[in-house]
């Protein structure tokens, strides 16, 4: 049996049994309470000293925090319990008697003490909300895109080139040879989307990111959906449909979660298509009318992208960035070429990029003169080039940050959290 | 529309437009016969002279291998047709006319040199089957486990230290320090399973394997499942399950695709609980029964798990190894120390191992000692000792490597196609 049934309320007066660990346990009269966790759930369980033999008592006495154990007992229904339900202990078995000083018993620790611990510390209510969300996060993403159409078409992480830029490779000795760890899988689905019309990759990127910030990870997932005979607007569209259907599916099934994390649920029922779109130049203009030091063809930074999507309530498309500020691969747009149909969403309550995505170069020669432009190898995008010499056509695509947007969902501080084991420039631990 | 949804059979003498690719084109008096793909299947389609405008015939003619074209015709009903089914052309429009000379036109190519055109290879019916059904038995495990209770917590990939020893590790320099590729991400979900109870990871895994066969590559995926309170016979009985399960769901949702392949269906329908067991000890006597030159304590190979996968005509667990041809997290056996509580499932018709699964060693003492025994460094497996100090319990898991599942599944000789883009030792291109 578990916690998440007996919270849903079907169980009064059932004799249950539960296996689990003890959160917290406090005495009052002759009654021990205990708070019990067993993974799908929390919930509060009595053990009264003239119901039960008096091993189970005073095993109960002796149980540490984080103890493992199984009881067994009948469900009532308590308000004053937390969750409204509580398990009424007949019996009582410890499986493991946790250590007597739990490392994380006391609450003032600092993030890098936890994070030295974050085998222990993801069984903390609030790091398993936020894990869970981000699963359901994951999951609806696939669901999305396999409701849709969309063939999984799992992209290397071993490549021999670059797709963002060499400056943040992480380099892998390869049998003599070498590798770089996977920037973005784009490059590979656009050769898989030829074979099978729409498609996406979901796996690990790598960044070698040097700086430290509350929105960098050295290794992060990403979610990268790519359509052939798709155009810069389609594009849009598809991608204010996922995140509105991740969206209502967390506050659908994750609404328990949401709330432990106290997360103000308003902000998020807001989102639905369409998202509004204002273009890199719009941006530019606003960023110095509200005084910024920023001219046009800078990449945004953080602080823009707050600004940004601090004037929104929903998410919104910032599109037509300068050419020279993006990736090689991206279509210039044909009213201005000094611009290209890319774009970035950022979401709102100042959370800043979540998506970046663009239609991409389908035309050979386009293609060779970018390649030539940003001083890539040309032999090593061969491979790429016949993409557009054997059938090309008008393709776009995009990559949805997982961590980023489980950030935003759960309206956290850092993205740290937001994945089991998080990496950064100073943590390959544990 | 879709290709997919005309051979469904429901739009018979309907209008409709289909973009996609020329696979083959021949002509015989006014008509030309094209084949078209659009990813999601293949169909005939045929230009009349008489039937269309002079520049839809003479473009029709001008078509090469792998253009990309966008057609308008009406479904008919036709049974010389592959499929049953073709569009009869009413307009057509090239959107790009591929190069002459289609570097895979020919049929007598070898595997390397398709290989190093593995961008365009995809594209083939063989190969567009097999990932298909590689994408198919992907989504199938996510399912039965989502469907199960189990959360998704992602393993890290750069990690401090071994899985499997150290013999097959990628080195990745990390900011002056040093990381390695993952090798499975089991010890990482032992520490989330006592956060969520039942938990899996899902994702890119490394060995950095020196041999050369026909089942082993560089970088592979795998689904690593783990249960709390778990002992070792639950655990093959969730494995016989889920293996079934993925069977059954690519039997019916890509039945079209292994037609494709040629593949032999009875076997596959043979696939149900439960699966026989045999102990290792019994293995190495049918082996040397029938001549093998093995030892008690030798690991199995290729040719001893061949021999007793041909011997089942289902999947077949061989459970009990001894202790040090394994990993030194799994338990030993209450009733023979010498041997741990794993076992390997081995798939039938010759394929071998597919699923490597064991109950851990929940006991600290027991695994200090074992982490001394492998001569591994204490220091670094702390943090998984602490797994053992704070409301240990019973676990048990296993890991299910997709590509050698999509290899017997799709019965390859060869597991290089059964990924997008393999690596092997000889091989990180393109």
């Amino acid at each position: 049996m578990s916690v998440s049934k007996i919270l849903d309320g079907k169980l009064v007066e059932k004799n249950v049994e539960l296996k689990g660990w003890l959160v917290t346990k406090r005495s009052s009269g002759g009654v021990q309470f205990l708070i019990i966790r067993d993974g799908t759930g929390t919930i509060q369980a009595t053990v009264h000293k003239n119901e039960v033999k008096g091993r189970v008592f005073s095993d109960t006495e002796r149980l540490t925090q984080e103890s493992s154990i199984i009881v067994k007992g009948v469900v009532k229904e308590d308000k004053r319990a937390p969750g409204g339900y509580e398990v009424r202990i007949r019996d009582l078995q410890i499986v493991h008697l946790a250590e007597r000083e739990y490392p994380l018993a006391k609450k003032s620790h600092g993030v890098d003490f936890l994070m030295n611990f974050r085998q222990l510390w993801i069984r903390s209510s609030r790091q398993t909300s936020i894990l869970k969300i981000r699963a359901e996060i994951e999951k609806a993403c696939r669901d999305f895109l396999d409701e849709n159409g969309f063939v999984l078409t799992d992209s290397p992480i071993l490549t021999p080139s670059s797709c963002e830029g060499v400056a943040t490779l992480f380099e892998v000795p390869y049998f003599g040879d070498k590798a770089f760890l996977t920037q973005s899988g784009q490059l590979y689905v656009e050769a898989t989307v030829a074979a099978f019309g729409k498609v996406y990759c979901f796996g690990p990127t790598f960044r070698a990111e040097k700086s430290k910030t509350p929105r960098h990870l050295t290794e992060f997932w990403m979610v990268e959906p790519e359509i052939a005979f798709c155009g810069f607007d389609d594009n849009l569209k598809l991608q204010e449909e996922m995140v509105t259907y991740i969206v209502r599916r967390v506050l659908e099934k994750r609404r328990r979660e949401l709330e432990t994390l106290k997360r103000d649920l308003e902000p998020l029922k807001k989102v639905e298509p369409p998202f509004d779109r204002v273009s890199y130049t719009e941006t530019i203009e606003m960023l110095q009318s509200a005084g910024y030091q920023i001219e046009w063809g800078e990449d945004l930074g953080a602080p823009h992208e707050r600004f940004i999507s601090l004037k929104f309530e929903k998410p919104v498309f910032v599109h037509r960035y300068p050419a020279k500020a993006k990736a090689f691969y991206m279509q210039p747009d044909p009213e201005n070429p000094e611009v290209v149909l890319c774009a970035d969403l950022l979401a709102p309550e100042g959370y800043g990029e979540i998506i970046g995505g663009s239609e991409r170069i389908h035309d050979l020669k386009i293609l060779k003169q970018k390649i030539k432009e940003f001083n890539l190898p040309k032999e090593a995008y061969e491979w790429y080039l016949d993409l557009r010499r054997y059938g090309s056509v008008p393709h776009s695509g995009f990559g949805l940050g997982i961590e980023r947007t489980v950030m935003w969902i759960c309206k956290l501080k850092h993205v740290r959290e937001t994945i089991p084991f998080p990496r950064t420039i100073s943590r390959i631990n544990p």
